[in-house]
């Protein structure tokens, strides 16, 4: 079985929406894309650190789908990265109420050996440093490296964010993120800089407005699902990169047409994050309930028009 | 050859955007809507009205796209409605510097009588009681009536919008716009509840993300092409719901399965029309350039992903 060996925080969330709020839960980028790529046949491992308080019903959890935790290193006496933010009405903005870095202080990612030639490495939201070192442990080229990040990195690290860069394959990244990146308004334009900057492919994530893949001249576009409910759209962008990559993986095949279907993936498994608090529903989701909506994402954009 | 029935204005447009600023040039909703449907095989004409100042170079225009003008009244001594708009950096959003209404103010329309029994009745944005005045001349009930509206009637003729509405087959409204009328904010569940005020079909215009086809349960969405530069955003939505009505007028099938169709070759249709200022673009469109961009359509949202 392929292998995919995903960085990224394993952490505690507290989440207010207009819709509730939660107590402290289970969050982090790396916890969202193993639940994601647990949809996939694949084996993976999270690189990631927490503290001692860190309960066992977590670990227990991340287990039971079958991802390998012998890198998640568990600091003693240290307390687990925390963050706790608020949604406004829209969903679309929040604020961050609380950020503890905590024991992700001082991460030091150690790739396992049985790791060190992962097809794929998904490198979740994290310091560019953090990222590229665990590049550099690689011992084989990976089929394809994706990297995810924020404007946070753009502006307190952009140029450790520009130096792994030029080493991955894949950026993720939202709309906002691009156009600041690249001082391009037009995506098309921004994904075409991006481009020269080193990853072959960009990945524009513009949230309840659906994704855009660029590769050259190529553009895929693939919708959100219109949902009647929102409910936290908390580890959504990880979900989808946590489908994308884990599909990536197990199907073995980064072909543009193959990626337009990662992205469709992807984009069908953060559909289900968003319907409950944090990981709730990607803790139980159903290879059935999977297949039904990745249906409904072919309805949903399936059309016939003949050409002369 | 199928009759379509636009009704809408006719104007004279002043347009700033962040790329340069026009002089008076030709404007209103019905004139981007006959520009659109123009690409279609079918028969058209406008029911409108403008000023003595209106120059003939644009009826010209309008009548070798083989728009039927019998029912744009002229009014001697009378002005032309104009509008005059300031477009932000973004695009998304203007400003109205002026709205001088003219002729508009006291339009009284009349549908010419070899258009009581037009096919499609296009009802361009406009005084909801001006387009319920057109419905009722019907003398045959239209295979579709499709109704544009905007906020600013929710803001000042609400009860006639809601008695218009009772008695239209399709809605194009943008998203907002569809959150005002209803309340919910999430536009699936606006959907529902506009489908029970009266039209079968609603369509959700999202600009840039494109735009969505609700019908009970089910739902089609459309990308609006990523372009490199949007030039001028004036008369896309028009553009629009002149191609969806056109298409649907030309191939005379209501089905769900043509109505996607009829989005795409809407939203392709658009996707020319901000290429340059005003109905510039749109004025000299190539039925080669068009089936092209169709194709890319294709390309864009086409994906084969493979269930079990």
């Amino acid at each position: 079985m392929s292998k995919l060996l995903i960085v990224g925080t394993v952490a505690f969330d507290a989440i207010e929406t207009p819709f509730g709020k939660t107590d402290v839960i289970l969050g982090g980028a790396a916890t969202y894309i193993a639940l994601a790529a647990s949809q996939f046949k694949v084996n993976s491992a999270i690189v990631s650190i927490v503290g001692e308080d860190f309960p066992e019903e977590h670990l227990d959890l991340l287990k039971s789908k079958n991802v390998d935790l012998s890198a998640l290193e568990i600091v003693k006496g240290g307390k687990t990265f925390f963050w706790k933010g608020k949604y406004h009405n829209d969903l679309n903005s929040r604020d961050t109420l609380a950020t503890e870095l905590n024991v992700l202080a001082d991460f030091k990612p150690v790739v396992p050996e049985s790791y060190k030639n992962a097809d794929v490495v998904m490198l979740g939201n994290l310091h560019p440093s953090v990222q590229m070192s665990v590049i550099e442990q690689m011992t084989e080229k990976p089929k394809l490296i994706v990297l995810d990040t924020m404007n946070f990195w753009m502006d307190n690290a952009l140029d450790e964010l520009l130096n792994v860069i030029k080493h991955i394959d894949v950026i993720t990244i939202n709309d906002e993120e691009a156009r600041q990146l690249t001082g391009e308004y037009s995506l098309v334009k921004a994904a075409a800089k991006i481009q020269t900057m080193g990853p072959k492919f960009v990945v524009i994530k513009k949230g309840e407005h659906g994704a855009l893949l660029f590769k050259d001249d190529k553009v895929f576009f693939a919708p959100a699902l219109p949902l009647e409910e929102v409910f936290d759209p908390t580890g959504a962008g990880d979900t989808f990169a946590g489908g994308f990559s884990g599909y990536l993986a197990a199907s073995g095949n980064v072909s543009f047409e193959n990626l337009k279907s990662a992205i469709i993936h992807g984009s069908n498994l953060a559909s289900f994050c968003v319907e409950r608090f944090g990981t709730e529903r990607m803790e139980k989701l159903e290879k059935t309930e999977v297949d039904k909506r990745l249906r409904q994402f072919a309805e949903l954009t399936q059309f016939n028009i003949e050409l002369q």
